[in-house]
């Protein structure tokens, strides 16, 4: 009980195995190896074939980096579009994402419904060049069902279909061949620390970038598509990186390969039901997000009202750190990344400790 | 001798306290902090209250981060010219900043000159915007005097002075009142962990980023200069940042100021002026940049033509890694760094080791 456990949903508790690896890292002078080194195209390879096992990534994707899932919503928006986003809007991030488009002067449109709920019938305008879904809301706890993604999809054979997994990935098994760009950061399910997004591009996109720049649009310099892709293509990046993030990267990656995808989505399904199971039962708790079929298992919301403030003081004299509700939900809600650092043990501690919550 | 010495310019050795403020970091459990908490507000303002006291800055510049100084000058270009930037270009850095703007869809000038040259007379052209000067050319070791900078700022008081000073700080002792906006990258002079650039702006660059946005011209989203300044004013970051990155800034910047600036500029000098004397008087070495007045003090380039790989050799069976020249001049010179990190010892052990090379 000596560490605290974090669940807040990011940046969450380190992977387990994070702290032996940086260790490793300052030992074999990682920090300051050369980017144009071989040892590093060997870091940056190892990155990006352990995630390809790991997701189950076809070949026709490549993996790149920015220093941020930000930087990637920037990206996408710059490279991909020339005019029309469509944006499916339930949430501060799936937001912001929309705001970005209107900021670099395109002509996004959006679905909005309420903090907290899904989607029903999608209406999107003709002429979209890509849909923007974010498939985890992470200030809302409200996650978009795998099948429902792929429908919006079929339905839209032309649009580019962009997928903001930021605080999901590992533990969504997508179906890649139905989408065409799929993004997240490390802070989150990976356990690693801060300051690099993981981008996940087809040839689709690629073509379109090309497309783009061949009209004369600009799509950024260092970090266009183009750009991104010509150095990945030599296990390289464009710029000096995050060299020790993505050494760990690699190294987590091996850890999770080792422990098995299967093994963890299975834990992951495991505590967000104990856990769902205990707020629906509590007499003084219960989830955030009604429909079941919306909610997500990687960052669960509960609603504590009133008793919010008691409810975190009992966890931390436990040594549990929960997350703040978001924005104006921050005094009445309480947020659980349901991470796959965090060990079922863990969980069991957290749903043994509300399920004794009375006033 | 059993720790190499890495001469690398960047990523170039560890200032020499990193290792041990990681340890503490992860003790601390810094890597996993919120950076919206207040923990991590107090960081951000160590670091940037460490480098204003460091560097001199006056209050009228904010700091903030982003991924990498190639992030810089693309939200430079993206922030701060609407048409027309001029660029001193001497080298491979100085170069790429030149691209950035065509690929931003700017109308760029520049002044060229050959690698390890430095400039005489420059006409910059009616109308120029913003000076794009590369303090401290990386691939070549060509420095600008700062007079020349100074002179050229007062020469066209309605352009904004840009400064890439990413391999010379916190080095020169720069009038940061005659200039706009200067940066850095922390893995050179700084001696940290790659991924995370350092951009100083002053209050004309946030005017000037206004302005074009009320002209409806796209500066960025997240990154923009305006999106930027509202987080640094609340000691934070639009996006979740390398939260350990700027952590460990501020612990190193607090460690030069207790060392002082003025010893770490005393010594910098020293060791450059032997490393000079030693290629001077070489029969077989030489530096590459003929004009003493351009000569970088903090990245020296050797040339040493066919001896290139024996001196490479030499070196290294004394534990001592130059990096290799840049571009073509990879098989003909040797770049060495001149940053903090370097002792005197290391340095007078390099020299020896040089001024006893013979064939």
């Amino acid at each position: 009980m000596s560490q605290p456990i974090n669940f807040t949903p990011g940046p969450s508790q380190l992977y387990f195995t994070v702290e032996d690896h940086v260790r490793t890292a300052f030992r074999d002078g990682i920090p300051s190896l050369s980017h144009r080194s071989k040892q590093y195209e060997g870091i940056y390879k190892k990155a990006v074939d352990g995630l390809r096992e790991l997701l189950g990534l076809p070949s026709n994707y490549a993996i790149v980096f920015t220093g941020s899932a930000n930087e990637i919503w920037e990206r996408i928006i710059q490279n991909l579009v020339e005019e029309k986003s469509f944006h499916l809007v339930n949430g501060s991030f799936s937001k912001r994402y929309f705001e970005i488009a209107q900021l670099l002067n395109k002509k996004p449109a959006k679905l909005e419904v309420p903090l907290g709920k899904g989607f029903d019938t999608v209406t999107i305008p003709a002429g979209t060049e890509l849909l923007a879904i974010t498939h985890n809301e992470t200030s809302s706890g409200v996650s978009l069902p795998l099948d429902f993604i792929y429908q919006l999809g079929e339905q839209h054979p032309t649009a580019l279909i962009t997928v903001d997994a930021v605080s999901s990935l590992p533990f969504p098994d997508f179906d890649y061949t139905k989408l065409d760009s799929v993004f997240f950061s490390v802070q989150k399910g990976f356990g690693l620390p801060a300051g690099l997004g993981v981008w996940m591009i087809n040839d689709k996109c690629i073509a379109k970038a090309e497309q783009l720049m061949s009209k004369g649009i600009s799509i950024g310099s260092y970090h266009s598509i183009p750009s991104l892709y010509s150095f990945a293509v030599k296990n390289q990046n464009p710029e000096t990186p995050n060299v020790l993030g993505i050494y760990l990267l690699g190294q987590v990656v091996e850890d999770m390969l080792r422990r098995g995808i299967g093994t963890i989505r299975k834990e992951t399904e495991y505590k967000a039901a104990i856990l769902y199971q205990v707020l629906e039962n509590h007499p003084l708790l219960k989830p955030f997000v009604q429909d079941v079929a919306f909610r997500s298992k990687t960052v669960v919301v509960a609603d504590c009202g009133e008793h919010t403030e008691s409810v975190t003081k009992l966890l931390q004299s436990k040594g549990m750190h929960p997350g703040d509700g978001y924005g104006s939900f921050k005094k009445s809600q309480l947020r659980f990344a349901n991470f796959p650092t965090h060990s079922k043990e863990q969980f069991e501690l957290l749903v043994d400790t509300l399920n004794a919550f009375r006033v």
